[in-house]
């Protein structure tokens, strides 16, 4: 099962070429990621967890560095005609075979101390009955505490950055197991000083 | 028929406040769209040709006033649960009837004079068969002059911004003729100092 996304940093900053390098630093490093980057974004092919992982840890060196920040990203999985990604599938140590995909609860986490607003889309393809799955995940939402209103096209997220990265990758999992494509946009800002925005 | 759409600009500039109030400036008074802004991105609802032109004037504007700016967008048309609204309805003046969707072929258009490259995801929802809707635009794209290569999860283009949009507008034009629920999502970016864009 090919799982990956592509996600682009936007510092608005005259540092903005600093402030992205700095975030993506080591990232080409890492052995559970297959990472490719173009002027338009970088694209992260792995499992689900380091995949959410790695984005989060960019948004939050990068949110460290700048004053507003957007991320932006769209995570894939099982688009046909892309192959099978041994890298894709969650290894468990101990055993050395595949394990189950696990979802994180949100509610649990240790925050990072960022608050941020976010809208996501979920995309199940395929499916006559797809509507069903996106309403069960903004129903979530609502649940994992970060929901915050129904936009069209899209719902509203704010809290914890840690929570509403976490609140995103549980509906990109959970919404897996209903489609054999599904494809989640989202949007994630830091600092925008426009009034009204909460942060 | 509900059609509209959530753009967002990201000048990486110090100067980004002026700059996307420069380029939204006028919006709110147009009478063919429908216009929602909150921190994240701004609501256009309307009939496809006033929307895609607004979304381009507004990336224009912001251009001429910026080094390095990002433009995401996602278009819609036909998800259950909106409303009809008359206002995605194009107008014929002469018979106060509504008119056909008449689509844009984009080597026949004037340049804008900037260069852009692009990269677009289509979204066909509730179709078993909607790879073939999606071969089928990317197929369009190079006969556009406009196509650039394929990326997972995406069609990269480049060209001039007026060609590149129209590229875009053709493409969720016709793909909504094939699917009652279509989604388009797209990042059009300019003036990138990345080694290898092109720009």
């Amino acid at each position: 099962m090919f799982i990956g996304c592509q996600f682009s940093l936007y510092p608005m900053t005259d540092r903005f070429v600093d402030v992205i390098l700095g975030a993506v630093e080591g990232l080409k490093d890492r052995e559970d990621l297959r990472v490719e980057t173009d002027d338009l974004s970088t694209l992260l092919v792995g499992a689900s967890e380091p995949l959410f992982e790695a984005v989060e840890t960019c948004f939050l060196k990068a949110a460290a560095a700048s004053g507003h920040l957007v991320l932006t990203a769209t995570f894939s999985r099982g688009c046909p005609g892309e192959p099978d990604d041994p890298i894709c599938r969650p290894a468990s140590p101990e055993s050395g075979q595949t394990a189950a995909i696990t979802t994180v609860d949100p509610t649990q986490l240790a925050p990072a101390g960022l608050e941020v607003a976010a809208q996501f889309s979920l995309y199940p393809l395929g499916l006559s009955d797809y509507m069903e799955v996106i309403y069960q995940e903004i129903e979530a939402t609502k649940e994992a505490g970060t929901f915050s209103r129904g936009k069209h096209f899209c719902t509203r997220l704010e809290g914890d950055a840690r929570h509403v990265f976490a609140t995103l990758r549980a509906a990109f999992d959970r919404a897996a197991t209903e489609s054999g494509h599904v494809v989640l946009t989202a949007t994630v800002s830091k600092g925008s000083p426009t009034e009204g925005s909460g942060q």
